[in-house]
């Protein structure tokens, strides 16, 4: 336990007061000005912070990037524009861009990729989501398994998928309109379904509330759901688990 | 055309200028008092009027049961009370009472049932709707299958039902919590499926409301939706399809 | 009933094991990479796939079509863009474009019309969806009837056509702001009511919410609603029980 | 102006600095304690306060009661239990009750009705509150025409009264479910309708928010909408208008 | 009555029982092929057909301005565009065009104006439509005055003018936000307020929800409330009640 | 600072390892099992714990009272029943219960009240939570003015008032319905006014969300608003805003 | 794969084509009537179906539960009340029912608890519903350490409790009010947070929607919800994450 | 009093009673045509007008800041574009204006500043709205303390300000997404906390209400909200309780 620790370092003469105090108020993060890097995060989760680009001014988007890298060595951006992705560019030539999903990012090479995440959508239009989904989960370091348009106006497309969802140990279920398809996969399979609602669809789906609702009384065991769209979040929450499964965190 | 009838009437002298005006001004209704009986709904639609028991007094709904009968040998009620089946007992000992779906009614015997309307729930809580549903179309002539919880949790109970959904003319699908069914239904047959949500559930159901979003932005083709807990409703519309089917109306 | 078609196929020897595993597993979807082309779809429903055309990328847009044509000999795009008309008429010169309904089609020449859909809207600015409706019943094959403009402000103007409404075997009715149309028309007629809500209106309106409410609340029998603004789904519904009446599915 | 006549009063000396300044700061109401009833009202407005009785504590209803009464000979007081009667009887035995609108009133004899004011529902189940508009239209000396059951689920009845509704000064339009009746009626007439949506319904009506929303959205002109279930605030405009077009007020 | 008329043409012959047929069932409105212009609409209502310019096209435009202005020498449209302003001034050079209001209209000279309705704002930006209900009020022949920017937040200012509004024979009270000029205004005077929301505001106000709320619960009585920025039904009520007050309809 | 003097009494000796572990895990409450109570909170915040009474079984109320009596000598209990009132009273006979308020507590005497909140109600019916906000106050040592039933139908009753509400340091303004009376206020006065949505009402209030929206939307500046019929918190910031302006914290 | 292994029966004539028709088609529930047990659940998901008591009629959870018993050897029920735990003990004297979290269950003794789940609440009132979490937890074999009244109010009490949060597998976060705790817990630790809402608060929450909103809406990582007040189906998902990270499932 | 002062000058002469009658009704305000400017707010409140700038025309804009520069010598507007910055800097080359805070000022030179206002916010992202807030209070006299960046997901970084937060009169507590700093703020401290929830945020947050119900629902004493980016409000009421604990007003 840290306090142990730096008691007793304090007790012996090891640790300043003055350092102990500082360490108790301000450990783990980084003052940028403009913000605090949570550089303690990695340890406390497992996970590095991760840089949602939308709306970031150009300066402070490049100063977090420079600092992630160099902290890291690699970095994730999602929701990044094209001119974004341009800006971090000229910086760092080695970036890539996914015009699909958004993700803009630095990569280490040669990344083992463990377990297994199943992504699922219920149609074409609900991709992008899924995309930064999977992307997430292989830059965390989870190997992923696509199962893309299976909604369930024609349900004999999802069953002939069963196989590859059922070996998944966690699967994601991409929706928007009805939001129909977490239900129907928590009822097929084993292991955690983690529902994520898209705003597709139109006029009554309120930007994705319908198949939030949907997913959130869903009469399906193990189900929940992240917000409308999130792809990101469903990618880590997955990768917290497969990792749980592999034994590695 | 009646105005065409009534026009030659009036030339030909066989019908007086007073009763042609009384004739266009209130064709086609009782007066009550308290209520305007629609008695020109059988011709217009061809159902007879329909009692919705609920919150009546008790000599409004005796006088209303009095005057259909007399009109029409037979009365439906819904969402009747035990209470209001003992006050219309007394006076018509013949009805009958079905405590799941409320449904207090004075039926003609021998009646004959044609063509084919499936009712199917998600739930065994969602029977009492479904059984609103079943007897409002058997009252009106329409041969009826159940297919009672083959919810969405466990598709596989549903797959199994898949030849006698398909037969049928049009297929009523009752579900609350997430309100799938109506969506996989859909995406299993070609004949029209009336989505009845429930208000079956809890927390973020809303008293019905996540069922129905899902319904009305359901993702497959052929479904359209009534109010939840409209069990009556679907019932008699499954009926005019039915008709229209089997080439009676 | 195909399981003992294929069962029978097996047990003779004129399928293999390995052959009959795939079909159970898969019947009925062509794999396009970004999409799982719905093929048993026809069977199941009577209608070939249609394409929604908002938001489709060029090169998927083009492909689907193209695979469609290739099993269908014509296919129906609903919500599709003047540049979207542009990127298909270069491969298929002879496919057609409506401004106001947005629908883009190839269809086959001299299709037979059965039966009669009436499309009727409250005002003129619900015309588009109303269209979207009535081109849909036409494409699969519905002899439409059009009543625009009957708003219940003026309902004298309905009321002049309640014959042309009576003998539909469907009625749309398509309106936005308060929505009362449906219910009026609920009320005059004997066969199903469809009804669209539309976004038109300003204020409470709520992007349609406020019809949709209305709709759903009605206080008319045999009125059932579909999604905001969802003429296709209307005319889908409307043709499947046109089709019934008829006598052909 | 009340103002000069108070400051020339100050001037000449006939009224003192501090029964000005008490003028000034004071007028209008009476200390109770526990309320400051405004009796100031009946000069403004040309109207009596109001008792809305519903969760009254006992001694505070009848100190009201007695206050008013005093004051104004008559009293009216909305949303009473029987309970409430029982207790104003004891002390007030003139005073009436009825059980439909849950009015409770001591009203002074042989008051002369005015003018015209037309009071419609869609259904029986919307009397009470058509009720307590029209007593309260009848309190405050409006002559009312009643004219309930009207509802657009059969048109033709409400048609064959457009006599008796066209001749009102003002038209109250009382409906719950889709509330539809307000926009039919503000179709028919040349005079303003008062709109006053009723909790009546189920499902998704929302404590009567479908019926609101549906009115205030109303594609007719002339229509204004009070609160869910305000008979009393639609009785007390239509008294307004009803004043108005009689030259009274 | 017109049946009376009609049916006594008939008897005597002076009307065949086609044209009286043709009467029955299409009386009082013009097809213009995409809309049917309700030519009946001033008869029943005293006011002619007013034209909702927003979203039409120019060419349906045209046609409704040109066949309105051919029956009635005037016409009156709202929510018109600058656009539109010079597609009907071609046509028509003594056209009007309010950029405040966005009225666009062609009036009769020399309009006499009668009897009072004071329009009030609570803020400088609900002036666009309190414009809007004012012109309207002044096209239909009443005299207006004009209380604006005396919002709630500082009473002292309404106060001030309460002589003005206290002598109008309706006040149209217009506000954003949280609307309570009109529960204010209410309490002041004894004449009926239509009370407007806008959609002025931001955060919370939804569009103008907030607003809408507090009128439609509002505290005072005489309140009525119509759609949100619906300036135009508010002039048209306000005249209506002004008629009757002067002693014209 | 704590942390600085707990690390020296470690360097010094005079504070074991285990003990400042321990201070820095668990300062600042009492573990009683089913419960955590915050005993460390009138340190950080000046203020004891309250006890919410509603739902608590009784042994545990009983404890809790107990607990913070022994610690305190005093406590204050909130949203109390009868029957919580008899259960403590049979342990702590000189605690005291307000019917209206529903405050149940011990309360030490000869507390000296200091400074000066102001509390006003719109109407009667909004007095229970006005109480509950003005018991908090004098519980927690603020001198309360009440102002009750100054509602904005009748305006003057509140400007008579404007002295008394303008020299209190802080202003709670409880309403229901519309909830207007906070923005009026706003405009009157120079120091915070702390609004109380109050569930008063009926129809489309909405639980006292439309209170709640009025004023969150509100146009006067130094409004700011807790939840609805939170007059405890109320009391409870107005006493931390009294306690600043007479300068004891 | 069971296809394969039914073809090749059916192909060595091991299996008849009856039976192998069958099993496809109806493969895996028992038919109850009025209800279709899924008995192959326990085979799809590793966990046996659970009884949902509430609103049952007593003889079907009678019939349920004997059914259940003899296939599994144990019963699990949620929200039962007193009298149906009446109802089972008479049958089953060796059932348990917990007052609590209202769980009805005949458990098999000696059952083995793995890994480690932790259960928070933010308050005490909030406790029923993380029993009934803890107690499915429990029953599924997952081992489970409570950490109650740590809400972010004395965010201390939370902050003593790292420990014991960082070495789950899982954290369930229950929380009503505003939600927050979820959020915090989240950027605590590196495992995933189940967030269920509670219905506990009164006024602007909705019955719960406040905390859903906040709880989907959460800005730390690694959060997941599931529906308001749904402990059981958060006690599901915690142990199917906990069976994973142990290696069994 | 003033009521008295002016009274006596009227009885002694040295007032008219035109005079005294005009201070009576219009005491107070500047009549500008298009808007009164409340010129009597200073002495009301003790703080000037502000100008919400946003949506103002040109003209308009700067006649308003011309009027407020000549009476107060300094002039705050908030909500102001790049254009209306250009717009007024022609005529106040000595005006300056904020990028992220979008504040357009003429402000005096030397301005003391008094007190302690922090101002918190839990993403880097709410900079905007902090910034309106912050420069508000100093605006109006307030020294300010940021700490920007230090939400919920990493609450060490809170923690490690808690000095700086405590020492503060008053704490402006800004958060999007789900809105938990307030709450945890609020358990930290003794003074009171303004909760500003802020439209960040993506899917379910609905534009702010995410945040919104979580502050009005906080668990947490001492947080009272104002409107969803109402940066300004919450510096105006800082500044109240600012004044108020160094006491000033």
């Amino acid at each position: 336990m840290e306090y142990r620790q730096l008691l007793e370092g304090v007790k012996s003469g090891t640790i300043s007061v003055e350092e102990a105090e500082r360490s108790l108020s301000s450990l783990g993060y980084e003052e940028l000005g403009f913000a605090k890097l949570d550089t303690d995060r990695r340890k406390r989760s497992g996970f590095a912070e991760v840089v949602f680009c939308s709306g970031k001014e150009d300066k402070f988007l490049l100063k977090i990037f420079e600092e992630l890298y160099q902290r890291n060595g690699e970095v994730l951006g999602t929701r990044a524009s094209a001119g974004q992705y341009g800006l971090i560019r000229e910086k760092f030539p080695n970036c890539q861009y996914d015009e699909i999903s958004h993700i803009l990012k630095i990569e280490k090479e040669g990344k083992e990729l463990i377990g297994d995440v199943a992504v699922c959508t219920a149609g074409t239009a609900d991709i992008p989501v899924a995309e930064e989904a999977a992307q997430t989960a292989e830059f965390f370091g989870s190997r992923v398994t696509r199962v893309y348009d299976v909604g369930v106006s024609g349900i004999h497309r999802l069953l002939a998928q069963t196989g590859a969802i059922r070996k998944a140990n966690c699967v994601i279920a991409v929706a928007g309109m009805e939001g129909a398809l977490a239900s129907v996969i928590g009822g097929l399979i084993s292991n955690p379904v983690i529902a994520v609602p898209t705003s597709v669809g139109y006029g009554a789906n309120f930007g994705g509330l319908s198949a939030l609702l949907t997913m959130i009384n869903s009469c399906s065991n193990g189900v929940s759901v992240v917000n409308i769209d999130n792809g990101y979040g469903a990618g880590y929450i997955a990768t917290q688990i497969n990792r749980l499964a592999v034994g590695r965190d």
